[in-house]
């Protein structure tokens, strides 16, 4: 039997998703979570393997067994061997042909960024941080439409990236500004290794107008990652949402449940 | 010279506030970054003693010094010096009488709960949780004008509690959902120790319906803490707000500036 689980992290303190020997990841503490509540080693397949630091909402895996048990306790039951930092959000049979991986057609990654003159404590770990206080939004906007579309990322891509193409399809990167936040909405078939981070730091670049909306088409063009702004930090990049054909009927996450900050707002 | 600043902390890596031996207090850690800054000791007095895990977004603090620096040093040089958990947002000369325990005649605490089936990862540490998601909220706010005005709050008083006197005046206990939160805000003269947090308890025991809303006034009546329902988490409390005499013109914490994880909300 085959079941899908929707999992949620706070990937700060993590050394990423995938597994490593004598480091702390999410998968090694989920696998180890499994294996309390099934009695049994299971093993499992993530549909994208976060970096460290990177935190999901919508993260989908998948494992095989032959453990019997009600699906709601593969919700509960395992939330009770997990730490604070993770916690399943559902758990459904899937057909054999599904892959969390290879099935997936869309990744959805937010990040989110704060900009103040002051960083924010309760921010730290949870959003990424400029002490710019006004972007240009209009500039990080015309730069973000260069991006849409397919092309090769080979700029964007890191030395360690494992895909076998470096042409991805990006769908939608929306930018919207809210108080002292940006909230950045990359959508695509798939990413690169640090594909978002290192288009957050040309985007930054751009918005403080230490770079021109034209550097980022020679960018592109030049396909080399030097050309590129420095890798941004992860604090405020999550997995929010993977995409599977609609005959397969994956729970979409609860995204609006994480609106919490947001009662603080009418205070001020 | 008498300096007030204002500070923001997140309270879950912290023993709480006030200084204590061998232990890691919020006071020691701003202590030591001040002398580390100044180059001399100096000892602070804060507005509000909070307990391990609770959140300051608004605290108060005072010191008396002779060292010299411009006003934004005080906050960017402080801030050099601590940890991504503390954060100095404003730095201000104020008259020598200025106190900020003394001087404040009025404290805003803020409650967030999370009100879900499960636990989410991203809000551990940061918002209280009841896994009902459905809280009876008309009963809740009638319960809480129960509590407004001037009473003896013995029974939301723990045994530690140093005030010299129970008789608080609540002034507003506002209730508002939005999504899958539930915010509290109150505002008093003053609270005695444990306060917010036992009167939470009580809220819940109703919100859930296990206790009528005639029950409160029992409890309030007894004025021993033994009636009132245990005292609920640390997690989602917040000091929001001092209030000063105007004339001191001790500036207003930022409280728009927290409200992340707003922006998740329209993806939904």
């Amino acid at each position: 039997m085959r079941i899908a689980l929707g999992l949620q992290y706070n990937g700060a303190p993590f050394s990423g998703w995938q597994s490593q020997q004598h480091r702390n990841t999410v998968q090694d503490v989920l696998e180890r979570a499994l294996t309390s509540f099934a009695t049994c080693p299971l093993k499992t397949v993530a549909a994208g393997r976060t970096d460290a630091g990177v935190h999901a909402l919508g993260q989908v895996v998948h494992f095989d067994t032959e453990v019997q048990r009600p699906m709601f306790a593969w919700v509960r039951g395992v939330n009770a061997f997990l730490p604070d930092s993770i916690a399943v959000q559902w758990a459904k049979q899937v057909p054999a042909e599904f892959h969390a991986r290879f099935s997936a057609h869309e990744r959805t990654y937010y990040y989110m960024l704060y900009t103040h003159a002051i960083r924010s404590p309760l921010l730290a770990g949870r959003a990424g941080w400029v002490h710019q206080a006004e972007l240009d939004l209009s500039a990080m906007r015309a730069a973000a439409r260069i991006l849409l579309g397919e092309h090769d990322f080979s700029a964007f891509r890191s030395s360690e990236c494992q895909a076998k193409s470096p042409c991805k399809h990006l769908y939608a990167l929306d930018i919207e500004a809210r108080g002292h936040f940006i909230h950045f909405r990359f959508r695509a078939n798939a990413f690169l290794h640090h594909m978002v981070r290192n288009i957050m730091g040309c985007l930054i670049e751009i918005g403080r107008s230490r770079q021109s909306v034209d550097w980022l088409k020679i960018v592109l063009a030049a396909r080399e990652r030097r050309h590129a702004a420095p890798t941004f930090m992860a604090d405020g990049l999550y997995l929010a949402q993977i995409g599977y054909p609609l005959a397969l009927s994956v729970p979409a996450p609860e995204l609006a449940s994480q609106s919490w900050g947001e009662v603080w707002s009418h205070s001020s």
